[in-house]
């Protein structure tokens, strides 16, 4: 299936600053990207960093002070995911089995505090059957007790405020998902994207727990449907994936983001409960 | 009933410094202080303080550096707790009928941060019926949900770090219960005292709400029996109505609680469930 | 000294909500209220409870769901601020001195977590000479390491917080001040008023510490002259001063805040350096 | 300079547990393993993952449930650490030339949330010349103003707090020094190693920044010589790099770590202030 995404940041820049944005779709076997684009007004040279999680990509430029600036980015991609069977859904990689590379997503981290919440995971959600189940019971449970709504939380709300506040949007979401299944021992990590049906329009973020030797993915919001999303990329939270790290002095000024379908066969799928889920591994 | 107590705090002493100790029982109506003694060694002349709250008392004295103190204190006081009717007990006053004494119930404090837990208390608890309802199923919540495990938490533990880490003692247990109250605007107070049956022997903090216009008893430890308490003092929360606050240099170094009762008319009460609960008001 | 202060507010009323105000000028021997009026739109029966902490008053009233609401006060009042003899600010009470109710104002409370900021007090400020010269260097101190900076923190922002962050509202500064003077065995508290010359015009939060027997008044804001505030209300912290308290639903959709004073001999004084500073009492 | 390594960890297995332990030295061109072995009571097979970090090394094993397990290491380790020229310490390699490797190292992680640090870093340290500068003032600073004091925080403890509350242990000492340095745009990172003369001997944890192109050594504390550390791992903190992490249910029930230097001509080297210091590179 094909999407078209378009992202638009516009900056005031008061000192020299260094930006690294995340905006890219991530190259994989399933996510083919047929053409892309990216501009900068004015034109900068900058600099594409392929990260240690597979196919993210970030780009590096450096603005001068006392300016404004504006970076554009569009692409077509073909998104190709996988369905996955319940054999495997019903299977958990135990720890001594992991590898290194899925071992780190079991560490807490900035936003993601899963150290402290191993009695309440344990307690609510570990009689469930299977990794799988468990992942699924997280994500009903989040939707069902977080309120969904903007402007309540800011860029240094974790995991943990949000247990207990109980408010939030949905980097929110993702964070209490990963926390929680990082508590159970389930690998999670964060994944940020462009999503099909946002609205308003925005950079989504969702997460994705290991599970079956797979990396599901999962989205407590329910905002959009689970087949209409482009990945950006792969992080243990927020900290490793924001949209665009500032080092220098700049304000944001204006954003803009599209995701589109012209496929008229493309037929968004909801999950709607946890009995008939089926894994998807982007 | 009658209750003999008994307490003995030891203390190493390294500058002068002025302690606050919060360990005899109060008077009121409904606990009379047939004897009592209180003796510090060396001998030093102490000062009570009458509290705010209704019959709370407070010994404040001055200790030299270098030196080690104790205080002793023995009571045999008589306990005439009220159960409280169903009548009354569905019955809520509402904001606009609280008097000023009440009203500061319903504000957060150190320990108890209602204020950020709204979302949570509306959501779990909003739909039971009437102010007792809420707070027994408060009350019943934590002690499902919250592990009693003493040396897991210290001094600056609070209910918004219990609500998550889910592990505690008494005096965060009282805590939780506290805060949730508030942010469901029911007036909420802590209460600290010597306990029949506790083991092993210590002070012991639980909780009371207003409710129907009485200060109604609840323990989420589920530790004592609920006829068991002598009352040493109400406050907003530990801050307020901690054993000993000290002021200077000193550590302890030896504490003795006892609580007893020698009428073999006395029959340990436990609550076994919220629906035979009838209320208890010290 | 005549100040006149106004003050309109707002709100569209969801559900049946019950209002505490406190937005009316204390009553005391320095503050003498000449004429003062309070509407409401609709007209609503109000009830003024008068709080323990002297002279602050509340306004209490329960308004309809669906509504929209507006109260609004008026007064003339007369300051009479002291100016405190040196002598006076070099003495400080020891806790073995304090009144009960002054003894409350040690403690810990809901945005002062004095309890964790005894290291970091005694370390920046404990060698400071007088209560007087370590309040007033704790004053300099955040006026000098804080950022004065409006919509960075919120309602639930607390002097721990502030302490790291480094930015905030008057509000946070106070409690910053209040947190470090308990820390030192200083009481202190919050206080809120109307200020003169405040630009943009709102409440101003302030606090006070009890040195040689007085609560003397600092502002580590320095945003208004010291002697043109006409005092609303002291509390612990916020929690207990907050100009409106709300218990229902209703949103705030306006607020006017005005203080003047027309007296040609009124001259505004600011507290320049530690040097000069006299002590002043509301 | 040649150092003997030795360490032994004892624990009550109560379920079946897998452990990840990090406790061995290692490699890298200035650190050459002589010698080393690694024994198990029971004998267990156990594997070795190479961490991401160059040279890091974490030995995974699963234990079975109700039985007691003790894990031995020991190892001759050569090491060869290089001090850095003054004229590299003055350079800092800007943002936009780090690689991806270093990157990662200026985000936020789970127990240093530099993001919220960033105004009290830049008032306390920005005017500092050259990162080697302001690195060594934070190192001066933590030392002044943080109390040593085992015992007085958990494993929850983070830089956020540890500024606040001024007391732990060398991990939050550490913890301290990478967030300042991140909130600076300095890369920084956690150390953990043996450590001749650590008294009592335990495991130690320093920090790492990364300067004029290479990760420069800090030891906050200043607990022991600067070149008598066998490096263990690297990590963003000590989340990605602790001694032991558990999956499963055990408790330790005894520790013996050790590290000396039979070498005559190894001269411990303390760095007495920041006007000498010279740059170590492990």
């Amino acid at each position: 299936m094909t999407f078209e995404i378009f992202s638009e940041l516009q900056y005031q820049v008061y000192l020299p600053t260094t930006f690294i944005f995340s905006i890219q779709a991530s190259r994989s076997n399933s996510q083919v990207i047929i053409e892309e684009s990216l501009v900068t007004e004015p034109f900068i040279t900058a600099e594409e960093i392929i990260g240690s999680e597979g196919g993210s990509r970030f780009i590096r430029l450096k603005v001068n002070g006392n300016s404004r600036f504006t970076i554009r980015y569009q692409a077509k991609v073909d998104i190709d995911y996988n369905t996955i069977h319940q054999r495997n859904l019903s299977y958990t990689v135990p720890v001594n089995k992991l590898d290194e590379d899925e071992m780190h997503y079991l560490f807490p981290s900035r936003y993601c505090q899963s150290d402290k919440l191993q009695k309440l995971a344990s307690k609510e959600f570990g009689s469930v059957d299977t990794a799988y189940g468990k992942v699924a019971a997280i994500t009903e449970w989040i939707y069902n007790n977080v309120e969904y709504n903007s402007g309540t939380t800011n860029s240094s709300t974790s995991a943990y405020d949000t247990l207990t506040e109980r408010v939030g949007v949905c980097r929110d979401f993702a964070h209490l998902g990963i926390a929680l299944c990082r508590a159970l021992t389930i690998p999670a990590r964060y994944f940020t994207g462009y999503a099909y049906g946002l609205n308003p329009p925005d950079f989504h973020a969702c997460f994705e727990a290991y599970i079956g030797g797979e990396w599901i993915f999962f989205d407590p919001t329910k905002l959009v449907p689970v087949n209409g999303l482009v990945k950006i990329a792969n992080g243990r939270d927020a900290a490793d994936a924001s949209v665009a790290s500032i080092f220098g002095r700049a304000s944001s000024t204006s954003m803009t983001v599209k995701c589109e379908c012209y496929d008229p066969q493309f037929k968004p799928l909801y999950f709607t409960n946890t009995e008939n889920q089926k894994g998807l591994s982007y």
